[in-house]
């Protein structure tokens, strides 16, 4: 292998839930996203040699999760090979957004790549996980399925993993508005009670299956009906300052559904094009504009593809 | 109208539920089903000249379901005018296979057609269940609606109704065991819990997205992976005896997914050929063979039509 070799890949953004998806769905956004970049090193070892974008992460490669990522598949590998490894977050922690996916997408398939591909995607969807577990303590699967893969994703079951890409069959343009409150999704978890009452989940499944059928049919309306969460949204919304306003301006530009994205406390909507997104953004931004929260807005299509290689060297030798 | 014109209409049998899709999924089968024939009557008032097929079943207009169908049509388009209708059982009563929907189907079918069809295909799912309100208590969809609309359907909601009809995408054939043991939906839907824990219902969820993508996009092995049911089956399955065994059965005989039929005690299983289904109940039957118990089998493939007109008279007049 030639020690000059590099990669570097792009994975982006995700939301996760997706209304009446809790834990099984998520989808793809173009952008934000996090960079990663990572080379052979001379000696065995990870090195985190920098991170940039957003202040305060760690650099430890057992406490970043880029490192945690591809100890893993080094371990596995059986692999005494050093790293070295950058990370540059395009995007805010604790957002919601996925960010910790994004950076543990980015690492997987970057590592992959610089090792000559030995795993598929699907098992790049359980290494990334890897980094999921070190930053929320749960090894789930809703953020960097799509992360990786794009489009939509269910994770139909986790023993054994059964992720499931729906593509993007309809064009969808996802608003996101993130308010920079700090809301732990420790906490968002913590709220959610262990028991849910039978008929409010047979209206859940009810959605879900109506999102699914909505999407593979390309049909708007019933999407549209179908994006609804009346388990965990009354819950969690309260941890989120003006949330039923941002949803309610936000259905009245014109988005077809909206809820919280992930575990909060970011806001996302959905709609069929670009100019509806557009309106709907700013319908969202215009509730915060005076509430003394400062606020982020992303506008992106649900893309089909989720990471890529963004750079590399040639090889110089093989 | 003439007088003497009749309509004679078949409403099949249906699976309710489907493992994963409790209150909110349904498949039609081709047969068995029944047959209610109608006409117009001289005088108001509704009259049911015979019920035939199965014994014990009263023909007071007012407690069949047939009757009680076709009295809520006539009421809601102001007539007087009077019907005379006969219903023919073609399937055993409190089966799991739903009996009382194929007999509401057929009826709001037929007296639409006799009618002129004043009503949409979406209304007559509406005046069926008025039949299930009779039968059970509740007016349920998951069986009317499949009865009414063939293939698959999805009860999305029920304020307001959303039926989402999924056709037969992929082949499929259905193998139904009856135990004829009495089991009352009520006492089967008496021990259901009110309250589900969250991990089980992420499960179904998953699981009834996973279906719904499966049936879609044709993948057989997504929806045999899909068709499972944690939260419902272990408690209701101990009301049918052999429920473990017979399931054990067809699945080792090919069949992709088994489960109770509605709310028991009848069992189905689906296959993706005609073969494996034959193989598939004669497997399950034989774990009845010595038990004591009497058994009915079905063998049906899921038909994309559901209810039909089988007979009618000439307009000898205008």
């Amino acid at each position: 292998m030639n020690q000059n070799e590099f990669i570097k890949a792009y994975a982006p953004a995700t939301v996760a839930n997706v209304c009446c998806g809790f834990d099984v769905l998520g989808f793809a956004l173009d952008q934000p996203g996090d960079e990663v970049w990572a080379r052979l090193a001379d000696k065995p070892g990870i090195t985190i040699t920098a991170v940039t974008g957003v202040a305060g992460l760690t650099a430890d490669p057992k406490e970043n999760v880029i490192g945690v990522v591809a100890q893993k598949m080094l371990d596995d590998l059986q692999l005494e090979q050093g790293l070295e490894l950058q990370l540059h977050k395009g995007m805010p922690v604790g957002s919601g957004l996925g960010s910790s996916a994004a950076s543990s997408a980015a690492a997987a398939f970057a590592v992959n790549e610089l090792l000559g591909k030995p795993f598929t995607t699907q098992e790049l969807v359980l290494y990334a996980m890897e980094g999921e577990r070190k930053a929320s303590g749960s090894a789930h699967a809703d953020n960097v399925a799509p992360a990786l893969l794009g489009g939509f994703v269910l994770v139909r079951d986790y023993a054994p993993l059964d992720v499931v890409p729906l593509g993007v069959p309809v064009d969808m343009f996802c608003s996101v508005l993130y308010p920079q409150i700090e809301l732990k999704t420790s906490l968002s978890r913590s709220i959610l009670k262990q028991e849910i009452p039978l008929k409010k989940g047979i209206r859940q499944w009810g959605n879900l299956a109506g999102l699914m059928v909505g999407l593979l049919k390309k049909d708007y309306g019933l999407i549209g009906r179908s994006l609804h969460d009346e388990i965990f949204e009354p819950e969690r919304s309260i941890l989120i300052p003006l949330f039923k306003q941002v949803k309610e301006a936000a259905l009245a530009a014109g988005a077809m559904g909206c809820g919280i994205s992930g575990s909060g406390p970011s806001i996302f909507a959905l709609s069929a094009t670009r100019e509806t997104a557009q309106a709907v953004s700013a319908a969202m931004e215009k509730v915060y504009a005076h509430s003394g929260i400062e606020t982020k807005s992303y506008l992106s299509p649900v893309p089909k593809e989720g990471v890529r290689l963004i750079a590399q060297t040639t090889l110089a030798s093989a």
